[in-house]
């Protein structure tokens, strides 16, 4: 059978530039600010209550649960950063204070298996009766996804251990048979995290439990409207334009077929189907993950990879409703995406995925946290006006400036693990093909079918070049090199030693065949900056267009080109300039003509008066870069000229 | 002393097709329907409860009180355009019915002069303890208008002796004096409405009051706080970017130098403000009704006069914040808006006010009702698209079509008294000067300041056409006629018996002196079609274009242009032409060549390709008229080509 297989942890070490300088911040800054933040040992910010929660509920302190029902998650998104930066930075003495924390947790645990603090301090009586508010088997997702991290990076078994033990509580409560409740979680992840478990474990009833809350969801009768009729009715979001499909549960997923409600349950969803469609090779499953897929990427995304246009109920709107300015875009829908993105490509290998994963990667996921680590985003904008989003309610879930902490504190620890472990999705193999998929430094070591390995060194100055060279060592016999040529990209060129190579192409990947010990390759994907327009169904973006480089979206920055953003109008056909430039971090910064709108006072609000245009020079900066210098207006599309 | 006078009531006779077949809407539809709702007649809309409330209040009927806290100024708005009604169609079965009203409001009226209904119903104890967010003084507002307009046209004084207990009533426990409350309301109308009072009764304490409340709003101690410091605290809009400004009551009003808050309370405060200026000389108000309103007009208005740009409080943003799709514009708003001009009016005889008045009389007001008189708009867009406003709930306030009544039901009696006080706002007189603000055929006499009389006929086929002819009769001696050039007009001409004029201006009017009996006078105001552009602060305006002739603003609808209405492109140096149609009750419609961009589907959301864009024939209808041809898009702004 040919499988595209993800690689065993551990085989892909990057010694990329910029991603390195991420990952170098998450164990740095976000991990140990974490840590003091789930401990409540930081001024100015709300408290956690997340560890203290785990003692009150194993009985070494006394108190009430603190934080939202879902704040045993943060704790699983930690350990697992804090796994994940083990492998790439070994530190004896993190490694210490989780397997104390997993020794605390252990200690919490119920004797049936159960491991939620907010029901065992609140009244076990509860668990399991509000499956769509609450967030138990959410929370045991990040649990599963923690302890499979741990147990990867440092081989110990013990979180793995007391998480089974728990998910196999949850199964004698939730499932098929008769006498257990025909329930799903209301907020999804456990799918995909069941599906991980079962493999690492080799235990298919995991996978069966995660088909089951994938199959089930939102059959009739319909378990969430018996959840909420046993609550007299009570439905938050009965008179908004979601219904059930705010939980993906109005209807059978395989009758899905646009994205709709909570972007992140969406997509974790998502993924979790794909893992079942590939696993299953349920048609059926896999046309609705391509089906949904495809109603994202091309009718629901923005340009920087962000995804869920409505700060009401964090939500996807419609097909083509993409504002700039009043989008949520959360940073763990981005995250979300790419695990979606991911799980396509390992169904089936098309650069579609890939792309998708990149621009998420390179724009809207990594926009979330400040060029220091130590501030985040919960929500993306595309455009920013400070002083409006200070007047004007509905911005109020714009921050024009990243936070230290969130009390909803989902995104920082999201993007800790997501950069952690970002090794992951460079690469899936098929077989004797090698499917590479992003571009960044790294050295990596691939078991062939025949046993035989191999060992790629890569180089490049990805995303700021488009050079990428790859350095072929210990090949013990020919293989089958597959590069990603990404969407945005209509010029390349691999050269073989030198040689230039007519390589075919297969799903947007360039197949280079036979490759060998010591083989040099070398592929040149061109730079040059483009400026992209929106379909002209999306009536935001009508009259404008935004400009790219390479896999990076650019965008006009107050600091650099003044105030009003709104008049200034970009041609295309000018010359642009991308030049490197130390600022933010070290960035390929843009520079060209273009033009502004005279804000000369007119004494009335309407008139007639012509508006007279000037050239200026402006500056475009890569978008994820975008306020670190201070609050100022921002803005990724910016007015055509010449139209 | 030279002072502007309003015109005592029933000398101007409006013969205006425009406004005439208006004012019979609301006779013939408006009232009858209303009548029927007050007394929860109609079936499927919300009840009213408003009559009833006061059958239980006079002790005829048992019950509890339904509806609004501000649920009586309902009645008092119908009684107002009601009784204007009787004075351009007497109507004997109306004046009982109204009569019959009275005697029940009379009923419910407490001993002390007490006159609320929620109160006397819930509890007096509880009467003038929440001035903030009770409406107390509010619904009194109502009833001091409704009695003046029924005692003007009938003569008649039982409402008027009712409201005038009520007041005193309130006077003795509130006011300025040791041991009354130095409160005033938290939503403002009975400012004007005593200040009208005072005129009628020429009963000095009503203004007096009156201007307790103006100057007392805001001062330190504030009132306001000390309410809520009762209430512990409990504040809504403390969180707000409004706090107390919200009823703009955070500083003393001649500090107030932008219009800030709930339009309708704002606006309706100005106009108090503006009262209380003239009639005291005090130029610090003075100076703050000219800086609020030069604020509101050359900042925070519509392009239709609407004014109030957020859903959230119902309330003015910021200095340019004009969103065209979330945008509230309350019909209120807009109507209280033409009362605050008409005051500034009367202040300084300045043709800017004038203006005002028409750009919202003739665009925001009258957008507020259908063609048929049937249905109302609360809030009035000037971008819609329908999906959107389906799946966002950002757009959950806009309506894409007008309603049959609403449970806040103050927008359709309001429309109602305005359009059948219409005559009100023509002209004003100043000793032997007569202003003439706004144009419609009507019949008026004057009494000038020697005691002798003044007939003018005029008949125009405004705002359609430009012609204004103006027939002089029984003038006894010469005055002057001042003629208001509208600021949207460049070319004007006046004659005189058919001989050209050059008329000298003054204020924006043109000035004809020694008008005389028999005169024959001609203005002609030139009606080409502008393109008229947002000043470079608004945002939400940059690179577009809106089209108006003479005062009416005009928009595209679905209907004539089909969708994606953003996809359209207008280059203003294009001939466009202006014909008349018998569509929507009969207008001058606008035709032209316009572009529209390709909407061919690209396979990507985002790509290089370049729009192509197509010729098509465009059509423009008055933004009044929209939505009266089903459900569909609509856009006032349109990208202008040629940028």
């Amino acid at each position: 059978m040919h499988e595209n297989k993800a690689l065993p942890f551990g085989q892909v070490t990057i010694s990329d530039q910029f991603w390195a300088h991420r990952r170098e911040l998450v164990r740095r800054e976000m991990i140990p600010y974490q840590w003091k933040a789930l401990n409540d040992e930081l001024e100015d910010t709300e408290p956690s209550g997340s560890i203290r929660n785990f003692r009150i509920a194993a009985g070494l302190e006394e108190g009430v649960f603190y934080g939202c029902v879902f704040q045993d998650s943060d704790v699983a998104k930690w350990i697992e950063s804090a796994a994940f930066s083990l492998a790439y930075a070994p530190d004896p003495a993190l490694e210490q204070t989780l397997d104390e924390l997993i020794d605390l947790i252990g200690k919490a645990q119920q004797p049936d298996g159960y491991l939620n603090t907010y029901f065992i301090i609140n009244g076990l009586e509860n668990r399991f009766t509000n499956l769509m508010y609450q967030h138990e088997l959410y929370c045991c997702g990040h649990f599963i996804e923690a302890a499979i991290a741990y147990y990867r990076v440092t081989g110990k078994r013990k979180l793995l251990e007391i998480i089974c033990r728990y998910v196999d509580c949850i199964a004698s409560q939730i499932g098929p048979e008769d006498g257990k409740k025909h329930g799903y979680p209301g907020h999804e992840i456990i799918e995909m995290a069941l599906v991980k478990l079962s493999e690492v474990t080799q235990e298919a009833r995991y996978r069966t439990l995660a088909e089951y809350f994938i199959r089930q969801r939102g059959q009739e009768p319909n378990y969430f409207e018996q959840e909420i009729a046993g609550r007299n009715g009570e439905f938050k979001w009965r008179e908004s334009p979601f219904g059930l499909q705010y939980y993906q549960a109005g209807m059978p997923v395989t009758q899905q077929t646009q994205a709709q409600g909570h972007a992140v349950r969406a997509v974790y969803l998502y993924s979790g189907m794909a893992d079942i469609a590939r696993l299953t090779g349920d048609e059926n499953l896999q046309k609705a993950c391509r089906t949904l897929f495809e109603n994202i990427v091309r009718r629901q995304m923005y340009i920087t990879g962000s995804i869920g246009a409505s700060s009401y109920g964090e939500s996807f709107v419609d097909d083509y409703e993409l504002p700039n300015d009043t989008i949520y875009g959360e940073t763990c829908a981005a995250i979300g995406m790419v695990f979606f993105a991911y799980r396509m490509l390992l169904l089936e290998n098309r650069s579609e995925y890939a792309d998708v994963m990149e621009r998420i990667l390179y724009n809207g996921a990594i926009s979330g946290m400040s060029l220091d680590g130590k501030q985040f985003f919960y929500v993306n904008p595309l455009e920013v006006t400070p002083a409006a989003c200070r007047k004007d309610w509905k911005y109020h879930h714009i921050k024009t400036q990243r936070q230290k902490w969130f009390k909803c504190a989902c995104c920082p620890p999201n993007l800790a693990r997501m950069v952690a472990s970002i090794s992951e999705y460079v690469y899936t193999q098929r077989d004797d093909r090698i499917h590479m998929h992003l571009y960044m430094s790294n050295e990596s070591c691939f078991t062939l079918s025949s046993g035989q390995h191999v060992k790629l060194a890569v180089t490049t100055d990805y995303p700021w070049d488009g050079k990428v060279s790859i350095h072929i060592s210990q090949a013990e016999s020919p293989f089958t090199l597959a590069l990603r040529i990404p969407g945005w990209c209509d010029t390349w060129s691999v050269t073989r030693n030198g040689i230039p190579e007519a390589a075919d192409t297969e799903d947007g990947y360039a197949l280079l065949p036979d490759c060998g010990n010591g083989d040099e390759l070398v592929l040149n994907l061109d730079m040059r900056v483009r400026f992209v327009r929106a379909d002209p169904r999306v009536r935001q973006n009508a009259g404008k267009i935004a400009m790219m480089r390479g896999p990076v979206v650019y965008c006009l920055e107050e600091a650099d080109n003044g105030t009003a953003l709104w008049n200034l109008l970009a041609d295309p056909r000018e010359p642009w300039t991308a030049a490197w430039s130390d600022m933010l971090g070290g960035i390929m910064r843009i520079q060209g003509t273009a033009w502004r709108a005279s804000d000369a006072c007119q004494e009335a609000l309407y008139s007639e008066a012509p508006i007279s245009y000037t050239r200026i020079q402006a500056t475009w900066v890569p978008y994820y870069a975008w306020a670190n210098r201070g609050e100022g207006e921002m803005s990724v599309w910016v007015r055509e000229k010449g139209l």
